[in-house]
């Protein structure tokens, strides 16, 4: 048995809600073990947000070939999957290097290499091969992250099935994909997948793709997205194998494909740690009910962070939880801080984003909608974008703005101006008042405000103040 | 003799910013005519930022063919640039239809096709054919636009010699292009041509490209686009024709092209309106003195806005100079309004911007600079952006965001949120509140204010603040 460490604070994961917990305790001057079952580097350096945009850059770049008039020897061309994803990989690691260096730099000899579970609210057994490591720490910070959901049902079907885990290891991209689940990570996959030449068949039980609440705007992108790959919504799939094949089956509807990609969501990993033995009260999930304000724990001098919360899993979000958790955990006096104005979207391309309140948080008779086409906007149209749909709610007794959703070309741009407006408290009639340059494809929501701006009119023009 | 026309306002240019002054004027009540010498379609839309655009798009997509790992069969991929240019044309035409229809139906018989001149300051003279009609008017608004600078040293290539007003109608590109003038316009056609396949040499008697005051970014964006075409800087350039070629010498450089495009500035269409008969006084330019926080010329009933002003020549302003005029035109008092935060962009891909107040106009003493280089932003590696540049200047005091430059992948969008924080007066600090998405090119900004919020750390987590 090795001795005892104690530690001001413990934090259980490396990823990069533990790396930001970990620099708010360095900062505050307090000791701290980094503990992680490894590999290093974070989930969206090796398998997720990077690797995913470098798939669908490479996607863009190849279905841009036929988007170009007057090019001759097309059909010469080929693309070799495997010396794609090859670079893909080589790019990856590089991005996957960066977290795993800071987090061994940083941490040097405070951190352990392996699984943690809790013996006690401060007291952690950490697994190091044949030997236990016991840590006694002020405060835990729990930021495991999370894992892709393999449903049982999936079973029969293993060994052709994928998370994105696997994906990007395989040595070639097969000829048909299966996707099952068409939230963002689903529908990226199944575009950059599709782009590169994949045939694609996407399924949902849910009437809609990305998670878009709004009806209008998700309509508009299972439209456009049906353009590129087959799309199944509403209906449980069944899957099974048929020799070298994978049959899925919905309803009548039947296809077969070669492999299988589950993207069915993905499932914090506390269910090891023996929460239990820490007095940690979990809901109907087994998560841990923590305060998003503080990010503790109950009462306990435990804190949460990240994927590990099962509450928005977005890398930007992580880095503010586990910021939040390690401020608190190094300091005996716990501090409340503010969230930001909620937003998420896929990088589709035509990107789907969701800023602020959703359409089903609100009153529909409490609000007034602007909205815009992108064949109303000379940039969309040239970038191919003149599909792209924005909508922006607003309240209707002074226009101030609530939340949008658009499936736009570069709407990921979009969406930043939206929330950072939202967040401020500007209305459809102040937000005019700033420059949209021309022709950009902000200009879409310059279109929607003055829809709205039109209600609340002071008769000057649109956009321009008194001195 | 026609009987003269008695009107409110009479409007001189149904371009950009003389349609949104007739829009103001209409909408106050007031009679109208709208007068042009054709060819209807605003500058914008027939030969500046639409055509241009679509020829960028075209470029970055052909170029990109070079950029997918994998790829076999590149050798025979050809362009047939004729048709390419023909596909231009046609989505050109489709833009400049919109204003034009514009102007022929909120006009209608209002409508005066043929040029203008002041006799007096609210009487001016139509020429129709061979009739001079008389327009009578209580105000005039001057919204005439501005013409490609042909300087007299290029009589001598005058027919090897082209200006955007003919670019976009060459039957097929020319193997070599000399861009004199790399201004944001032959900055962003030298690029797009050369994507396109054609040999550009740029130059320009200037340090710099894009207008780009900042060294450090000027000389980034020098750096970056010498990868992709010639640039001669900082010296004047003589042209001669040599049988069918031209040649371009400075210095001791010498370049045979087989078409010069002049991009040297442009110059607003002012010359020919008979300025002196209507008392109107001029600068040292011959441009009539005017203020923009009303667009009145002097004390007259004369309103000038657009590019004829010559001192913003970008759409969104002339929009803004355009309903100023208008709404000002169309009554006895005269409002004074706020003008935007300056933005300009050069569609480079990385593209060039600036924002707010320029590095010239700052105090060094009095200012701290974040930078942020494409290199640390993931996002923008992926893009082929690793060399992007971004320097954020700030009030030392404060935080106070001032001003900005950058070459950037995405810089276009980049520039929006910094104009829109710099006309809100936010610090480096408050900007951080907002939320980031990863992995997006917009984290360059949020690098650049985290080295300026660093200097002005509240002790609490960057980008947090208390509830």
């Amino acid at each position: 048995m090795k001795p005892e460490i104690r530690t001001d604070v413990a934090i259980i994961g490396a990823g990069s809600a533990g790396l930001y917990a970990m620099r708010e305790v360095r900062q505050a001057g307090r000791s701290f073990v980094l503990i992680d079952h490894g590999p290093l580097g974070t989930t969206c350096a090796r398998v997720g947000c990077m690797p995913s945009k470098v798939a669908l850059h490479a996607g863009r770049l190849w279905a841009a070939r036929k988007e170009i008039a007057g090019v001759d020897g097309l059909d010469a061309l080929s693309l070799d999957t495997a010396r794609l994803w090859a670079a893909l990989r080589e790019q990856r690691d590089q991005f996957a290097s960066r977290p795993e260096k800071a987090a061994r730099s940083m941490a040097g000899d405070f951190l352990l290499e392996g699984p943690a579970r809790f013996r006690e609210a401060g007291v952690l057994e950490v697994s190091l091969g044949e030997n236990v490591q016991i840590v006694r720490a002020g405060a835990v910070v729990i930021a495991t992250g999370s894992r892709p959901v393999v449903p049982a049902w999936l079973a029969t079907v293993a060994e052709r099935t994928l998370t994105t885990e696997q994906l990007f290891e395989l040595p070639v991209l097969p000829k048909r994909v299966g996707v099952l689940g068409l939230g963002a990570i689903g529908l990226e996959m199944g575009l950059a997948l599709s782009r590169l030449g994949v045939e694609v068949i996407g399924a949902d039980v849910a009437n809609t793709v990305a998670g878009i609440v709004d009806p209008v705007i998700g309509e508009r992108a299972v439209g456009r997205f049906m353009r590129e790959i087959t799309i199944w919504l509403g209906r449980e799939v069944s899957v099974s194998t048929s020799g070298d094949e994978v049959l899925m089956c919905s309803g009548e509807r039947v296809a077969r494909v070669d492999l299988l990609l589950a993207a069915l969501g993905r499932r914090p990993n506390v269910d090891g740690l023996n929460l239990a033995a820490a007095g940690i009260e979990v809901d109907g999930r087994g998560l841990p009910k923590f305060d998003p304000a503080t990010m503790q724990i109950g009462a306990l001098p435990v804190f949460i962070a990240g994927d590990a919360t099962g509450d928005r899993p977005l890398m930007h979000e992580a880095a503010d939880e586990g910021a939040i958790a390690g401020y608190n955990a190094a300091r005996s006096d716990i501090t409340r801080f503010r969230r930001k104005v909620p937003l998420g979207m896929a990088f589709s391309d035509p990107d789907v984003a969701a800023v602020g309140a959703r359409l089903d948080q609100l009153d529909a008779q409490s609000i007034v909608i602007g909205s815009a086409g992108g064949d109303s906007n000379g940039r969309a149209r040239i970038l191919g974008g003149e599909d792209s749909l924005l909508r922006v709610y607003a309240d209707a007794r002074d226009g101030k703005l609530l939340g949008a959703a658009m499936v736009a070309t570069g709407g990921e741009h979009i969406a930043h101006l939206l929330a950072w407006a939202i967040q401020r408290g500007e209305t459809a009639q102040s937000l005019l008042q700033l420059p949209f340059y021309h022709p950009v494809v902000e200009e879409l929501l310059q279109t929607a405000l003055k829809e709205i701006a039109e209600m609340f009119s002071d008769g000057l023009p649109v956009g321009l103040v008194r001195t």
